[in-house]
């Protein structure tokens, strides 16, 4: 341990709860690294240097001290609760900060109130850094996937920290330098809502496979575990393989049935979905995810609904056949979540004027993050060889997986139909996937009623303009272009 | 004509643009009442006077004019464009206006920025209602659909003059006092949502008839003139045929093949989306609906899907059978857009502490709105059978509808799925359907996924607490209740 009392620290860690203490003690391990520690209630500070003698700690008791112990230009990560404390530790924080230090959040904002702080911090002179982080308490501890967003001055001091700590994925750290101000936590809550997709799809994939074929959850953990060995290999299928085969030790029953079937969320999937809507940006995948959690969370509706009737469920006639079917749905479907997710980044980048390098952001969630997946360098390579790539899915590789899939995907979403398995996620998807790739859409007729009913007018595909039809009167049409 | 300088007229409208002046002149028309009127810019104050020498309007040419013209309590419709336009106004007439009077805000507001308004204008001693109102321009001139909130006070005045100008559903007035502050507004944009999901429901409808079975729009026309006869009669389906049936002069085309494929919005679907994440009510018809407008307006990504592979559509063997079919699929699928727009209401009126009444308010939609249609009565009547009706479609009448439905319902979501057609809406509602009747849900495996991951623990479905398994220590379970 070292004394405050010298300007020894190169970075400083305030609010040790789990997160913050598993993020310090990963910065303290790293080669080069002191970590000034602060924590309102002092007792967790001195308990998180008790714990790890060995660790370059640096234990501070007030803002003074935590800013006397770090080098200049200071930088500070504050992991303290979302919201009012962190508005909080930043009004200490700039007391005792100068010009040209750095406040980094890395708790989950709301972007748009990480635009809102850089702007408050910033006319101090000091730089204010939202950074997305992601891999949960392990990830803090061993590397997580970092998404730092703020001034390209920070970057320069955060740049080799953040690098010592993040994890490494084919020998490249999972961090980068995201964009400026909101552009980090923007890109961590898109991951979160691909996560909130990814999610959802595997949990319809299992369940169409336990109530199609019969199969046991530890029959499906091996069938998760065979894929994780293919083209789906993923953080989340492997895990999903870990959950399924948990025995209940108190009642020898799968785990996964004697967890009750709500699932809960912690807010950024509704986040994700409500910018996507400010946006224009179909995110469909995402939004039936966090609307499936919503629906099992209402169990006074379920129980009315109970007995709302349905088909008989038949196993399916080919197992075998039928769980590659899923397997191969389950890809296509993934590929649409990841594409309006980049198409939200696309949108997002262009409405606050952050240059995003698509292809660095798939290269980060390589590693250390939830979303961890073998296909993301194909998302980098697809942006590497096209970067003005107007959808993912059209890039030559998914195109090519789309290619060899949408049978098996249609044929799916017919059985979840036909046997009355809910499928939301792969439903909506494939019809996303039809709607983009319609050459006509019945948009036209919408069109047209809101022509009818409100005068929006209309434009026409054969010539210039808008138009409205005299509906009300003798049904002419009329150029409505001087009056919009 | 009437004199501003006497006390003669009983409301007044400012803003007489198309929507101000139709209803303006309704409610001149209107036995008992007088119209003080008055615009920014005078000519069109002028004008209307003059277009419509029979009106009983008194034409002021200042907000003091205004006031001077109005009985006390004096009562105030503001129709103009939403956000500052409407604080501008407001406030004028808190300057001019005494405790007592009431301003009405006719337009499209969001529901928040009513309750911020009446909050700020009831601490003048004013009262402040927010009163949406639905019908368009026609609607405005001869009797829209209107949903006020504010205060009961208000009511007492307004209520009458409301009911002389509502549209007439049965012989009732299509109004009511939907609840306090900003209850009025709260539903309208949910009627509006349910607007944007029964237009997609319909556009789905007809873009699979259309390529299921190759009918021209002027047979498909004649389809839904047939369905305006039976139980979906309402008023979209009626317009539905009317646009499908008319022909384009220029080219002899049907109209909606020379109408642009991009569907615009005006912004309360995405309200209405947004809005029910915040509240936790899942409404993917609605957000379905919405999704399919905005991936109509992206002309680039569309262009470079052009060529991603789907199926040959080949005509269905039965044509009739498939298109009683579809009609069946759209009545099962607009039965749960309500019930998602009612789940909403539900919740809204419990969020904000509003006394909804909701079978009143299908009743008021039964005439002058945009989704007035027959089946509203059976709304009324389920939660007059059942007030604490849970979920609309688990009525017993809705029940009904589904039993006999759903088959149909499951064909066409199939057929759209193997054919490469996209149905969004179809397909959505029918998961949300099979998702709400789940015995089970796989909810259980995404809590199962986020407590490996994210410690985010699980409830059992076999006894009280909260718990978690130590997914990498030991893999026992450990209660997670005190730490909660």
């Amino acid at each position: 341990m070292n004394s405050p009392s010298a300007a020894t620290a190169n970075i400083g860690v305030v609010g040790l709860a789990v997160m913050g203490s598993n993020l310090a003690r990963n910065l303290a391990s790293r080669e080069g690294n002191t970590v000034a520690i602060f924590n309102r209630s002092p007792e967790k500070t001195d308990a998180l240097v008790a714990e790890h003698p060995e660790a370059n700690f640096v234990a501070t008791k007030s803002y003074a001290e935590f800013a006397a112990a770090l080098q200049k230009p200071r930088a500070a990560l504050i992991m303290v609760q979302a919201g009012k404390g962190t508005d909080a530790v930043i009004d200490e924080l700039v007391k005792v900060f100068e010009p040209g230090d750095i406040i980094v959040d890395g708790g989950n904002a709301l972007f748009t109130d990480t635009i809102r702080r850089e702007a408050a911090v910033r006319a101090t002179g000091i730089n204010f850094v939202g950074a997305g982080i992601s891999g949960g308490e392990e990830g803090a501890l061993n590397g997580p996937s970092i998404m730092p967003g703020g001034s390209d001055e920070s970057w320069v001091t955060l740049g080799p920290i953040l690098k010592s700590i993040a994890a490494i994925a084919e020998g490249e750290p999972c961090v980068t330098h995201v964009g400026h101000d909101g552009a980090g936590h923007f890109v961590k809550m898109i991951h979160n809502g691909i996560e909130y997709a990814d999610m959802q799809l595997i949990a319809e994939a299992y369940d169409l496979i336990r109530r199609g074929t019969g199969k046991t959850p530890a029959e499906i953990a091996d069938i998760f575990a065979e894929w994780n060995r293919g083209e789906l290999e993923s953080y989340l299928i492997e895990i999903t393989a870990e959950v399924l085969r948990q025995v209940d030790a108190e009642t020898g029953k799968p785990l996964v049935d004697v967890i009750l079937d709500q699932a809960g969320s912690k807010g950024t999937g509704v986040w994700t979905v409500q910018t996507a809507l400010d946006l224009g940006i179909p995110v469909s995948g995402i939004a039936e995810a966090v609307f499936a959690r919503s629906l099992s969370s209402k169990p006074l509706q379920r129980a009315a609904a109970g007995n709302l009737p349905g088909p008989e469920v038949h196993p399916v006639a080919d197992a075998d056949a039928f769980i590659d079917d899923v397997r191969q749905a389950l890809y296509a479907s993934k590929i649409v979540a990841y594409s309006q997710g980049f198409d939200a980044i696309v949108a997002g980048a262009e409405q606050y004027g952050w240059n995003i390098q698509k292809g660095e952001i798939a290269k980060i969630w390589r590693g250390g993050c939830i979303i961890r997946a073998s296909f993301l360098n194909r998302i980098t390579e697809s942006y590497a060889d096209d970067p003005g790539l107007v959808s993912l899915i059209t890039a030559p590789f998914f195109r090519g997986v789309v290619t060899r899939t949408h049978d098996a995907w249609r044929r799916v979403v017919a059985a979840a139909a036909v046997s009355g398995i809910p499928a939301p996620a792969f439903s909506s998807s494939l019809s996303y996937y039809d709607g983009l790739r319609a050459e006509r859409l019945p948009a036209a007729l919408v069109q047209g009623q809101r022509d009818f009913f409100g005068a929006h007018t209309y434009q026409r595909v054969d010539k210039e303009g808008t138009f409205h039809t005299l509906w009300s009167g003798d049904r002419s049409e009329v150029s409505a272009t001087d009056s919009h």
